[in-house]
């Protein structure tokens, strides 16, 4: 009964994937892992007391018979190739971002999972299980502000580092919002514009910080995302949904109202890591249910599709400042209707 | 037309009112002035250019004949004789508070305006005109949240000075309190009780700080007013009301919501002048307009002599620590109903 | 020592003005009126109890010995010609905005102005008055936040008549934000963008709401307007202040924070009229003050003009929706900077 | 590695315990269940899908071998009993409030306890895993507003059955502020006084609601918990602790702020069982960490001994109204220091 899972990729967040199942989750075990590094590897199952092999490969994890469903959290130019591989071995994948490093890649996944006519993957886009923006959906679809027609946002992180470029604020950074907007809207997007407003004397020359991202949907809402990477202040992140009756918003992260030195004071998460965190909880044990049940929920191989295909079309607006790119997706299977 | 006052007392509120009046209200001017000091006098009429006369005492503003209506802002223990004067000679009289330092003297205006059948004392109590406390009342008003049960109050400043007494706690801090809530309950007091928190240690070591005092009125409803007179982080009036059906509270002052450094920040006020400031312009004119007709608004002589009846009993509280004094008022005169 | 105004228009905002000259601010009175229909002029003579004479037309008012300052608050189209005609007597001179139908009445006003060079004309923008926006100008201005770099607002109407067309959005609507957007930024517009999101089926056919204004800046600030003149709900104006360091939003209205039906529950005014009352008795004394020392302060002519330019290439942007329209202002002449 | 639970009680709330150990928790597997209606324990056994033994007591439910720890969820009465016979095994044991029915009750507990030198026992106070209730402690411990003199706290329900009596307002509801202030504030109590305001009209006769219970602590700080039961609106708990230095309170619950209908608007639960739901979840956690390392963590027995004394004389201080009764605690044992 108790799942057996396969780590591909022991850094940073397969590590914490793994410290998850192993000691907060319901219903699972890690059995195998590999990383590009044998060592870390080793490290990682002697670090969480796994009763566990450190295999060579992501192959070999994937075809061992005592792993039911894999992980992948290995660099990003890999995924493609472990998903497909899981995809082929028939067993259920779990799979961070990015689906693949392109749009092509992430169709190639798509066509192989639509040929099974069966969900295996699930793509690591986190949002979707953070109880605000759950509320904020819960609130949209019981009608209470009518038809959604603009929404209004924001991702300020305080910081970045100098490695962080311009087209990282899409790839990177808005790709967050596009996947939990289509969500939230259940909706398409159409077209895409970017405008650059003066520049932040806080951000490196190389990067244009900060940026708006102007989208468009298949219903007709308008999207504005103000991606603001070096805004000092803290990490935050702002919805607002403008309805045909009325206004919804994310909630603020839960903090201790102050009052003190002459200010009322409410503290704001510096550490992009701990907004989401209890959100990764959510995903991966909705993986691990879904997957004791042979199958895959949450964010599909199309989300992932779909959210590559309009990255690429807003790092194309960024090259043509104040143009509108269109943005089009091949016809959706019906496996992800 | 135009009201002429005649201002006996020209310290630091006699200024600010005879600034309101000239610079910034309707339908007044100041005609006649005296002050303990006749220097004074003559200097505000100077700072103001103001077309008046400097006399030589309250008695002689009063008697008066370019003088309508009679603003008293002199020394408290002095406040009684003019308003009698006053009353003696017709006119309608803004006093300051205290109306009277005693209870028997705010018993002795009561009755010399109940002999005159005919308002024509307004008090100092400046919360009934502020916007916030209005907005409260109205809603109470209203009877969205049912009949009030329990009222919680704060009043905190961010420090005193040295010479502000346990009483003065009472006399000059919670005396505001004891007005409003009789007027925005529409009730009266029927016993005090004061209990003492650890002393903070910011507080001179004479001054008991903080202090809770507990009120019950007639209609049976329960006040609890923390008062905390060196609270440090700012001048803060908090007034929660919770009826039979749902809660209201004071607003806060209007502030900029800011986020910088990692909080959610909005300013609080530290100067308590600043707080209730717009509310002495609505309450001056409110005495303006009435005055122009010959008569008296806003707080009567009557809420004075109730304010120091409750004031006198929560003194006496002060001194047997969670002892429950009772508070008796005499019959209320039908010119008060 | 009292400034006597001449209004020229009695209707709802002239009756208004009036009002708030007679009973609530200092140092003015009215001393004549007109209007198109003399019978308004008399009965708002009588409403008022004012001791004024009715005048036969505008010039007169201007022209009147009894008349050291002018109202225009008449319709529209003949605000250029009254504030000329004030500016060729040297008085000075209240206008409701617009301050010309046309970028050239308005050019032709500030050629006048300029060639006195002398200021004499206050523009009718309140909402440089509003307590909300002052506070926020002056967080903006003490650096807390840093060099502004984006805008985002929202105007938002419950409802409009069905008279309310499409470019009614930029020239009554919007303009409030044009104008008081460069006053709180100190900045002008370079380019306006206007996007039409799906509209809401509570708008009438005819009008496009909501709509979104994307304004540039010559500092490169980036301001959005979302418009949504039928949102339902209440009228709510929202200004979110991004800047290097931080963010700063207008304060919402006072209202009372209740807890009632499973819900916190705030009001929201549904009258535009309630949200800037205040502001217009901070900008006629503003006026009233300026003009006994036989000036003009606050808004000037330059701010109608460049409020004129820049609300005419909103109107293109409009008819060409996606395009980015410049915004040409001519030369500032030094009685404006 | 896995630790065997025996359950002691499959009503609802031990069949709530036994779904989240089974379904959501890390490290713990149901493998005996009793309770005094063996069908019920049969049913529970198969709606969890449980791989586990009904049997006939919760004695032998203790003494069973493939048992290591002990949900004691009976019925009140039964705790003491079967608290005592998992010390005398020597087995962690989770108790539900009330960890006995008397003091007294608590107090053999806690010799026993003693006696073994070594904590065993968790009681159920799951406040303390609230996130909100755990940022302000870890505000207060911060020392950012200084040394807590007085906390204001409000426990209202929307209402109660017609069984709910007066007294049930100490020992169900204000219970839990009894353990989490202690909690808090790394306090006892001294003292209790109880006041009544004006009885609600939506309260049954024979209940006195609201209630305001006033406590003393050890360190002179002042408490007031206002008792609400029937307050119409929402399950709402409040908690505002007042320091030297600055105020810090209780967050709301997450919730969307929307507007809609001319309002401000944020849901307020209903619910009890919503309020907390989270915590239950770290609070079993907890236990099952600590007992797998055989001992047992968070509220111990000499705080459910804590928390009956102070209940008892809130009991007795209802009788006596405004009266102030005296809290003594025995002495604390070391190893509950
Ligand atoms: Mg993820
Ligand atoms: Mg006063
Ligand atoms: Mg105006
Ligand atoms: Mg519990």
């Amino acid at each position: 009964m108790t799942l057996n899972i396969g780590v591909i990729g022991t850094g940073a967040i397969g590590r914490d994937h793994i410290r998850r199942i192993t000691n907060t989750l319901s219903g699972a075990r890690v059995t195998a892992v590999t990383d590009v590094q044998p060592k870390a590897a080793e490290e990682t199952i002697a670090t969480y007391g796994l009763d566990a092999r450190a295999l060579a490969t992501g192959q070999e994890v994937i075809a061992s018979r005592d792993v039911d469903a894999v992980l992948v959290t290995s660099w990003g130019p890999t995924h493609e190739e472990f998903v497909l591989a899981s995809l082929a071995a028939g067993k259920p994948v779990f799979c961070e971002k990015p689906l693949a490093t392109t749009a092509q890649g992430a169709l190639n996944i798509v066509k192989a999972e639509t040929a099974l006519n069966h969900r295996l993957v699930q793509v690591g886009f986190m949002r979707r299980y953070d109880a605000g923006y759950r509320a904020l959906k819960s609130v949209i679809d019981s009608g209470q502000i009518g038809a959604p027609l603009i929404v209004h946002c924001a991702h300020r992180n305080p910081d970045v580092p100098e490695r962080y470029t311009t087209d990282m604020a899409i790839n990177d950074t808005v790709i967050h919002e596009l996947d939990v907007l289509r969500w939230l809207l259940d909706d398409d997007y159409v077209s895409a514009q970017v405008v650059y407003p003066r520049r932040s004397r806080h951000a490196f020359a190389h990067l244009a910080d900060p940026q708006i991202v102007l989208l468009e949907t298949a219903k007709g809402a308008r999207i504005d995302v103000e991606v603001f990477v070096n805004c000092q202040y803290g990490y935050d992140i702002q919805c607002e949904v403008v309805g045909e009756a009325g206004t919804a918003r994310l909630p603020e992260p839960m903090a201790v109202p102050l009052r003190v030195g002459a200010q009322r004071v409410s503290a704001i998460l510096t550490d992009w890591k701990e907004r989401f965190i209890a959100s990764y909880d959510v995903e991966l044990q909705d993986f691990i249910d879904a997957a004791s049940e042979g199958t895959a929920a949450g964010p599909s191989s199309w989300d992932g599709l779909a959210a590559a295909v309009s990255a690429d079309a807003c790092v194309a607006a960024q090259g043509k400042p104040g143009a509108i790119v269109p943005i089009t997706l091949p016809e959706r299977p019906a496996l992800y209707v």
